[in-house]
């Protein structure tokens, strides 16, 4: 029984397998974390990811010298498909970016997708810094899975590239939306009457247009489309980052992942 | 009609009573954004609002040498009461509670109580510096009102002037809450059935414990009151203040302003 042992309370996301006895290296700024900022020693326990196996708890069998070595024990929690929905985003300031990248992971988005508008500030997004900060909410948090750090695309090559039978919810600042709750419980029951949707799997985007809001024909773009339905997040002004957060909210509380029991934790 | 005038970009909150015609003097520090940071003359056109005569239009009529005079024009928007949920919060680390307090305003909450938990990592908290911060939120996300800061108090305290007949929702880490959209729509319910509360403004309050969560005593102790609920905000571990932003988002969706229908802004 896992609970006469001491809890486990470093989680790692890690890129092998996870097999019962199975070692496991880490790489050199997990090893550095866990001695030097953690000071951990060999033999203590932490929790263990790979977004395919579940969540395991493994002991440090070695911590030296920027190498570390895990040994998996017994698996935590059950390997869960996390199907939260898409965020679409145009990138914004370094602070902000931030925080919208560890807000959506939290938020349990299944994938970020940056996209180029006509107001977008930033062209430039460094890919391998939004993946570190990804992997480190996704250990804070808890998840299981990694969410995807797409390619930055234009919106209109986005726009032309996404399946026809899913569905996208923008977020349109010129308050010609449905508030967002309605827009959801219609697209709930919707789904739900749908043969298809039982089989396939459906995705759903939100887009959160950039610091000062699509332009014009952007907005005329998007509604264009036949899988686009415009919402509303409220009569103020939200910033991109807490539309983002405050859509994912919305989505995972009236069709997402928050509508199921909640877990128990000690 | 006001859509011939060039439109006002800046917004700013006064201290003063709005009237047609009414002189309004800025404060030196406003007076020196304008002047120096936006590079605006005499002549510009801005839009001013103290919380209690609406919005208005106004020209700058002077502005040097840190100060400015504003003249009151239209009135664009009635005052509104702006009735969102209070938001109790254990204050964290700076940049995080800096995030958190300009989510709070934007997210519509209508006054924010800072309260010292057994896990409160910051004691001290700099209301003057909380309240810029609210009002520059504030007038960024065209709020009508500004939101109070009360001073900080223990959880116990709070607890024992909380008015019995408001409702307290608290996130519950250990998961024994329901989830909370599931909870707001008995409250809204409720609420419409009750014949004082047509009368009375029922106060609810959405109450994010601190990094670590509420010691263990805490928490028997807000389940133990009889206006408390526990409430789940989904199978993810979020941080204090992704909790206070999601929290106020599902609010706003399931019985707040944001179901109303939105305003249409060009």
């Amino acid at each position: 029984m896992t609970e006469e042992l001491p809890r486990a309370r470093q989680r790692l996301f890690v890129h092998h397998a996870i097999l019962p006895g199975g070692e496991i290296a880490l790489s050199p700024e997990q090893s550095h974390y866990l001695e030097h900022v953690m000071r951990l020693k060999p033999g203590t326990a932490i929790k263990i990811f790979n977004g395919l196996d579940g969540e395991w708890r493994a002991t440090i069998t070695e911590l030296r010298k920027k190498t570390g070595i895990v040994t998996a024990e017994t698996r935590l929690r059950e390997q869960v498909f996390e199907n939260g929905p898409i965020l679409a985003f145009a990138p914004i300031k370094k602070q902000r970016l931030d925080f919208l990248i560890e807000k959506a992971v939290e938020m349990g988005a299944s994938s970020l997708q940056p996209i180029l508008t006509a107001h977008t500030i930033t062209g430039k997004v460094r890919l391998d810094r939004l993946h570190a900060q990804v992997i480190e909410a996704a250990e804070q948090c808890e998840r299981l899975t990694i969410p995807e750090i797409h390619h930055p695309v234009k919106l209109s090559d986005w726009l032309a590239n996404w399946p026809e039978n899913s569905h996208l919810l923008f977020c349109d600042e010129t308050g010609g939306g449905s508030p967002i709750g309605d827009v959801l419980s219609r697209l709930l029951a919707k789904d739900a009457g749908s043969a298809i949707d039982n089989v396939n799997v459906v995705n759903h985007a939100l887009v959160i247009g950039p610091e000062g809001g699509f332009a014009p024909d952007e907005i005329d773009r998007i509604k264009r489309q036949p899988f686009a339905t415009p919402i509303s997040l409220g009569p103020r002004i939200l910033r991109a980052e807490t539309a983002a957060i405050a859509a994912l909210a919305v989505y995972q509380d009236r069709i997402g992942d928050w509508t199921a029991r909640p877990v128990t934790r000690d």
